[in-house]
């Protein structure tokens, strides 16, 4: 542990006062991990997340669980989230790709759901088997029946940056899907860079373009990744933007299929010492969070790819 | 290696048209190593950082070779760079720590030298065994000596934001140090935020403070470390603010003592993304200087700890 007192807090204009972040670690970061982790582990990660301070904590995808054997427990887990241990489901979103996971998840009390589009071809096509278009007419009614159940909706959007098939994405075929996601119904959008490829003016002219058709500053989310180091200053450039939801994964955990220990999301604790030392308000306790992170570690049994994570659990 | 054409270059307004890079790979970066790394194998890290394009690389340190055995071939090396390698020494800057020193490093055709200070008692007291004062005396010398044979000076300064001992670095104490060291004749100051505390509000408060007290930003380089994985977005405010000299070791080399392949120094590779990503010009071949970085992580057995070298090595 560094000596007390750090960061220093010294706050820069034109940023928010306070930023809402959407923690990712228990869906999208252990979707990613080949050990199936027990349900029990799964519900104290949430738990604990909760605990920390976190305002939503992502908790599971009612995908088919073939596509996702890690969340094959959701309807499981999700249960004894809500009945066990008491937690409000509007804090926990699920995610639902199509009308039979909608309805499992309604089933269970779910308040907040997420859908996910791609913003190409060539990842509509890999993630979901489907035009980018057919993707959208698949979500349109999942998002209308779970706006009738007041619902709050989520709609992801992957590749709005780079994609690994077709390089740079056009601005304008971004904003296109976003538009027709909060056309159906959508109340957030979360703005995905999914291999990690963006760059801080990248991110400017996107946001700049989403305002100049309609969209308001205060529905979008980011949710960067590292594999190029660049999260962090792709979010400053965000937050300097207006934006105040912002996605991250506790530890690091996620992302990067390639190489032990390097990272896919934006860890949660290196965004927190960066917020926290523009005085920037997060709810967040840095010193649990960083205890879940290496607790999870343990469980995984690898080190958390978060180097605030490592910093402030090394040991001397 | 991800599609090409990324990262997609979407400038941003009010940042600097180029950057200049100032590598420390093979003097901060290696001097943190344990293994004793063979003479030819700097010089050739050396020579193939200059030839990635890279217009500064910082080459050894004239210290007592007691203190950082690592470089106790700084003669050799920088005989050898300049006499066999043929490098031109205006591009090579070298520490010295004191006269003696100096005298090594004239007498082999040194046109570029720093001095390294400390905005903190603590450290100071700790790396130097002087005051703060006592250091500066003991470098005003060194620099004028400098000055007079017409030789380029740079002035680090460690722990400008935070002290592992003190915590939180008052910014009048940084100034006045920073304002001693141009007072003395230093060409160029390097601000190091040596255990990687620092956040971007804390950067940009800094740099104002700097020149509310008379100091022209175009002398002023940053030096981040990314302990907090802070250094990348510290570095844009910087950016931000017109600075346009940022410190950086290839692969990421150096730093912290603690974490396999955790990192201290920012990584170049990362750096250099997002620099051309934002249009930014550095001169640099990212290809040839991944190659560079990945060649030294074989030599020194383990894996560059940069994320960009990882993703770009990446072999599917």
């Amino acid at each position: 542990m560094t000596a007390s007192g750090l960061p220093m807090t010294v706050p820069a204009r034109g940023l928010p006062a306070r930023v809402r972040i959407h923690e990712v670690g228990a869906r999208d970061g252990l979707q990613n991990e080949k050990t199936v982790v027990p349900t029990e582990i799964k519900a104290e990660f949430v738990h604990r997340l909760a605990g920390a301070g976190l305002p939503v904590v992502e908790a599971t995808s009612f995908v088919h669980p073939r596509w996702v054997p890690q969340l094959a427990d959701a309807e499981e887990l999700f249960g004894k989230l809500l009945d066990v241990d008491g937690l409000d489901p509007a804090m926990l979103p699920v995610l639902v790709p199509n009308d039979r996971g909608l309805d499992r998840a309604l089933a269970l009390g779910a308040r907040s759901v997420a859908v996910f589009a791609s913003a190409t071809e060539s990842f509509a096509r890999a993630n979901l088997n489907r035009t980018v278009d057919e993707a959208l007419s698949m979500f349109a009614p999942v998002v209308a029946r779970s706006k009738e159940a007041g619902v709050r909706v989520r709609g992801y959007l992957s590749m709005c940056f780079g994609d690994p098939w077709e390089g740079p994405v056009p601005i304008e075929q971004v904003v296109r899907v976003c538009r027709a996601l909060l056309g159906m119904g959508c109340d957030e959008l979360s703005l995905g860079d999914t291999i990690g490829v963006a760059t801080p003016g990248h991110v400017r002219a996107l946001l700049t373009a989403l305002n100049g058709a309609g969209v308001d500053t205060g529905r979008i989310g980011v949710h960067f990744h590292d594999t190029y180091g660049q999260a962090l200053a792709n979010t400053l450039a965000a937050l300097e933007h207006g934006v105040t939801t912002v996605d991250a994964s506790a530890g690091g955990l996620g992302g990067c299929p390639y190489a032990k220990s390097a990272t896919g999301n934006l860890a949660t604790e290196d965004l927190v010492w960066m917020l926290h030392g523009l005085g920037i308000d997060t709810g967040v306790d840095l010193g649990a969070l960083t205890d879940t992170s290496v607790w999870m570690a343990e469980a995984l049994g690898r080190p958390s790819p978060s180097r605030t994570v490592r910093a402030l659990s090394h040991k001397e």
